[in-house]
């Protein structure tokens, strides 16, 4: 029997089921207290309440974020997934992989976004010159290259030492891209907006759609501050033990 | 006889009438060039466009931007608002006491925002303990404040100066409100946003919609490298008188 | 009898006497361990170490900051300073006021350096044309000088709170500034050095000196990360108490 | 014969001779102006003027850069190098790998700098638990590490590139390492000044001698205004064609 309330379940609209993360074993260790269970939509309990709406987007179908209730919702034992009190484990697994599905998806963004300034900037004459004679906006241009193809290499390295050594030893530098290339990716679409000026702020770019959207990068799979606590802590754990 | 395209008339969805600014004397000096009309809004030639979607809302009624179109659009002579050629004066007396509202609009819903980050960190407890006793959080508030209270005292400031100087005098002053207090402002929603977590994505709660339409403050009314320039210029010319 | 050893007593070199702070009551609440004393140099057992090199200069007399060992170091007891177990009081009494003379004599350093930021950028000519023309300068200076008005009204308004209302109603505000003025000199010193390119970091002009010894202004009297986190106490206590 | 007024002549003091680059071709391109002359150091009219002092250290020996004056200063044909005119050409030969090198000593710099802060983050006590349980300099040691990785990686894909296609090809990948890592390392430089307080500015540690020396990064073989430019440029040319 499942009771509990869930934020931002991503398509839940439209679905036939959900996967439940639930509580099963309170007093064991944290990572042995939850299992997983597939619940389809329609079983008595569950309720669709709503599509959050997110930066002015409620959205629907796969691109929602549903807010759902269960009450007393009886799920048979065939619905568990992989093993009683699997769930964090099973969760683990995929969140390394995923978070760097979302860095690479940051990058492709980013390089968006790079040409879109570009070819604004030498397209856009203002004051008798081009946005791309503009020293500031050399700048913009200049630091995000320089930034982006750092990020990518890293993302890259990082790719690498999930194949060669495995999530879990490439987790600190999982967490490096994560806080890294969000801020790179929010930087360039920042930028991006104010060289097509009025334009930016509309949606006949695609440039204000990403920056309210992808905003959300520095807060899903992990916010900024717990990845950058994670990579803290495996720096000092060197010089912890040559105390 | 009145020929153009207008982008972002603000508030035209439902208007009577709009005021246009035009060419009618293109060989005078710049400032000289333009006059300022009456238009009814059903005058033959003006064509309602849309209202332009702004980061995802296309809004309506006063809450709206439209794209206008005016060809062959005839108006009397009794139309002309203030005298011909008069058009950049009256816009600039405006203009500066526009800029400085929108500063104190900005303080105010940057003190909004602040109060929302403080109630929010104070009351929503993550691994353990409320997130204002986190040393990142106290940062953002900490940062933020001082940014706030030393603005707040610069918009003043610069009030006094046109109240007692007049605009023209001001403008360096004007100048340095319009970026400064953009960038406060912006700064302390997306740390507001943070704070939040994902509830600062959705529509729950009001930073979401100020996080996306707030960015334009960068960009109408000037955009800061406009601004900026204006205040560099000032501060070279004492130099330069020196040389 | 005092043992110790004292890190950066500012100019020992050459004093008759100094003033020491040592734990008397060590079982008192942390406010009342404390007392002053007056206490000779050439009393037997005071030791003066060196003058601590600080950035490349030892210095000497008034402008150095001396390591001194106390062993053994009898006082008689007219040599206590205000009262048995006064020294955080008497100390307490001085840093507010102390620390707004810093942030006064910083908004000074940011004047001169804001003005050889100019003088230099519409003298040094490069690439055919003086550096004022370039809008990297130009975003420099301009940024510069809102943030430093901004920073001197807040100066001026915390003045103006520690005469009327006393240096303990406006705590708050002596931390805002300590560590917002830091911020505001240290990036106009460091955009005044590039500005000045090579030159700036000779000891031809006192740029260099001001941005090598200036960066303790983020360290002493407080770190800004314990006035940040004061500040962010005053904020958070409001919100607390609604809860 | 020689005239000219020379600049931090890096090394001059105590040299046997100096390597002058001077205009022998006024009227030609740019590019094919100057030419390279072995000149001993003892020849008549060469003057050492003095060692200029930088951020508070005149230097000596090979750590030094003089001022020199060259009057009337006779060289005989045989002191000519690698050919009339080449100058340019012999000094670009070398300013490529010259930056990459910098850019490696800086990331030797970043990591060392890195190694200080976090020993010094473990062992330092205060309020009561380790600075490495502070979350800013969590923060500091984290975004520290992610950005001194992905810099390193992206000196390492310019070497490569250099190696393949050669400094000229390379020369926009050069230009985005020497103003990135210098601005990585400044950057983890002044962080692990702040993390070993007052300690950080006297010259106890190396870090207050790397925090005032490599300021110079962003000024030497061409200041950071100047490769942004020349990146910008390039990301420019590929949309100009397309227009």
């Amino acid at each position: 029997m499942i009771d509990g309330h869930k934020w931002f379940t991503t398509g839940a609209d439209g679905a036939a089921f959900c996967i439940v993360m639930a509580v099963t074993h309170p007093d064991a260790p944290p990572h042995m207290r939850a299992s997983m269970f597939i619940v389809p939509m329609d079983t008595p309990g569950v309720q669709f309440v709503r599509n959050i709406p997110v930066m002015g987007e409620a959205g629907s179908g796969w691109a929602s974020h549903a807010e759902l209730r269960f009450q007393h919702c009886v799920v048979p034992e065939s619905a568990l997934l992989g093993g009683e009190a699997m769930g964090f484990a099973i969760a683990q697994q995929r969140l390394g992989p995923g978070r760097i599905h979302h860095c690479m998806r940051w990058i492709g963004i980013s390089e968006r976004a790079m040409d879109m300034m570009c070819a604004r900037a030498v397209s856009r004459v203002s004051g008798g010159k081009p946005l791309s004679h503009r020293q500031s906006v050399q700048n913009w241009v200049a630091e995000g290259r320089a930034r982006l193809e750092a990020a990518r290499l890293l993302v890259l390295e990082t790719a690498l030492r999930i194949e060669r050594d495995g999530s879990r030893a490439a987790r600190a530098h999982i967490s490096m891209i994560k806080f890294l290339v969000a801020d790179v990716m929010l930087d360039i679409l920042d930028r991006a907006v104010q060289t097509h000026g009025a334009l930016g702020m509309t949606d006949d770019t695609v440039l204000a759609y990403l920056y309210r959207h992808e905003r959300a990068s520095r807060i899903y799979d992990g916010p900024d501050e717990v990845h950058k606590s994670v990579v803290a802590r495996q720096e000092f754990s060197r010089w912890e033990k040559k105390k």
